[in-house]
């Protein structure tokens, strides 16, 4: 099986962008528009909006088009944003989905239906077949959103295959989140064309080794620069002491809750404190807890290689 | 901790109701509100709309909105129905619960935020939290829904205690659908005044020995009037044979996906095959397993006991 390539989603590394709230919780949508610069120009190929680590499900349909209008409005070039649409209501995927696509952009990111549990392997490619000819848009890209830790739903091969020779030039990918190296592996090699990026910058290296496409990544809305310098020595020696570096900061956000951790470092960084408001249910760290992260990845001279 | 009981809601059976289907997988209100009148002639004190059996997450936040609008226009008594309103977003929380408030239903039945995982008790009584102070009426009565095996978030008793003296007449009982009677019991003990309605008809006749508050199930869309059978004979010696017959009936049903199932034996029962249509991710039963369903519920002289 071979898959023409016709869409334009960069390949290598991607931030799974936070999204930076006001005090009363809406988004704050010029904060994120200039941190979606900062990553653009410091390091990220491209960008996920509203991922995971975005706080996608914490959001309406409505705040989520709004702020995507926002962006690209903003400047945001639509073609290196992957763009998350993924619910468990079919018609708010539907929407987002729409309305992401009619704007141009290089992919959306879609979760499977996530409430129900143990659902069948055809339960979730009925819910992609009904999602597809819903949008009905020849624009569609979609990537499969491989998380199943989080989401609980995970796509198996077979499933994977059966999308693949189903909607050829529609299912074009997967962000593989698992961790899962040899998972990530074998659906590069299996499905030729088929984008596979790491959910993790753990394994950047050994993405690039297999030629697969690239990383997106929680951690590099904050390591976007070591990250970039790890792919652009590959093959060269030096990668290894910058994957080395990248591993080692990775390490210490993985000790805390992820996505509060990585709020509370941005904060510092940035001396914007708003950095810290985050959705429900997710809570700032403690402060003993970010004063701990500080002081790792100040032993580690993290906001030394973050620094313009 | 003694907590006033000015809320409205009955005790005794209630159904969690299915949500019928047209073809397009657009909701058929009609037949909605036909047999939601049923369920309330035929046993049932009360009814769940948009709980888990009525694939209430695979719904739009207008899609809910006017189903209940179409349901109290269509005569159904407000304070019967214990309406599910938790989403991910708070916004969609907020909005589909003031919606019901406004309309005087007996209670809303509120499941945690469940896409993220590890959630800190601290976390999940904050979206509560939240969620009573932007709803901001004097009127809303929060029925915490329970049910850890599909949304893998749960209610520790801590969390209860602690929202219960927070809020002691908003947060007024809970949906165990845990299956864990102890629990149930236990938090019955506890919080005086706190309800406690079971997830299901298999530990009804405990539920009503220790004086708890009912019983509110997926399978009572089609064992309404068993169901009150074993209400209305409690506690003369009559209940044990029904309450048996009600435990084989469910047993029969729990062999299989229990959403799909149920719409299966609905159309059997009603002769309207519109009711096995179901929103993605979930799928109808093999013809297999719904001929294996349906010979065995007549083994148990089922259909005889639902018809009138």
């Amino acid at each position: 099986m071979t898959l023409k390539k016709i869409h334009k989603l960069p390949r290598g590394i991607f931030a799974a962008s936070l999204t930076p709230l006001k005090s009363n919780l809406s988004i704050d949508t010029e904060l994120m528009l200039e941190h979606c610069h900062y990553l653009l120009q410091n390091g990220c190929d491209g960008l996920v909006i509203f991922g995971t680590t975005g706080e996608a499900n914490s959001f309406s349909v409505r705040e989520r088009i709004e702020l995507l209008d926002v962006l690209l409005a903003g400047g945001l070039p639509p073609y290196k944003l992957l763009v998350g649409t993924g619910c468990c209501a079919l018609p708010d995927s539907v929407e987002l989905t729409q309305h992401a696509v009619k704007n141009g952009v290089g992919g959306v990111l879609v979760l499977p239906p996530f409430y129900y549990k143990n659902i069948s392997d055809d339960g979730i490619f009925n819910a992609f077949d009904r999602l597809i000819h819903q949008v009905n848009d020849d624009r569609l890209r979609v990537y499969l959103y491989h998380f199943p830790k989080m989401a609980v739903i995970s796509f198996s091969h077979s499933t994977i295959q059966r999308m693949v020779e189903t909607f050829p030039n529609i299912i074009v990918g997967m962000k593989d989140s698992s961790g899962d190296f040899e998972n990530m592996k074998k659906n590069h090699n299996v499905f030729p064309g088929f984008d596979v990026y790491a959910g993790t910058e753990l394994v950047l290296s050994d993405i690039l080794q297999v030629g697969a496409d690239g990383c997106v990544s929680a951690s590099i809305n904050l390591t976007s620069r070591l990250a970039a310098g790890v792919k652009n020595a590959f093959p060269a020696e030096e990668f290894k002491v910058l994957q080395e570096k990248l591993h080692a900061i990775r390490k210490e956000f993985e000790k805390h809750p992820m996505i509060p951790a990585l709020k509370q470092m941005m904060a510092r960084k940035t001396g914007n404190a708003s950095w810290i408001n985050l959705r429900p249910p997710l809570m700032p760290l403690s402060e003993r807890d970010g004063r701990a992260l500080a002081e790792a990845l100040d032993a580690l001279q993290f906001f030394d290689s973050c620094s313009d």
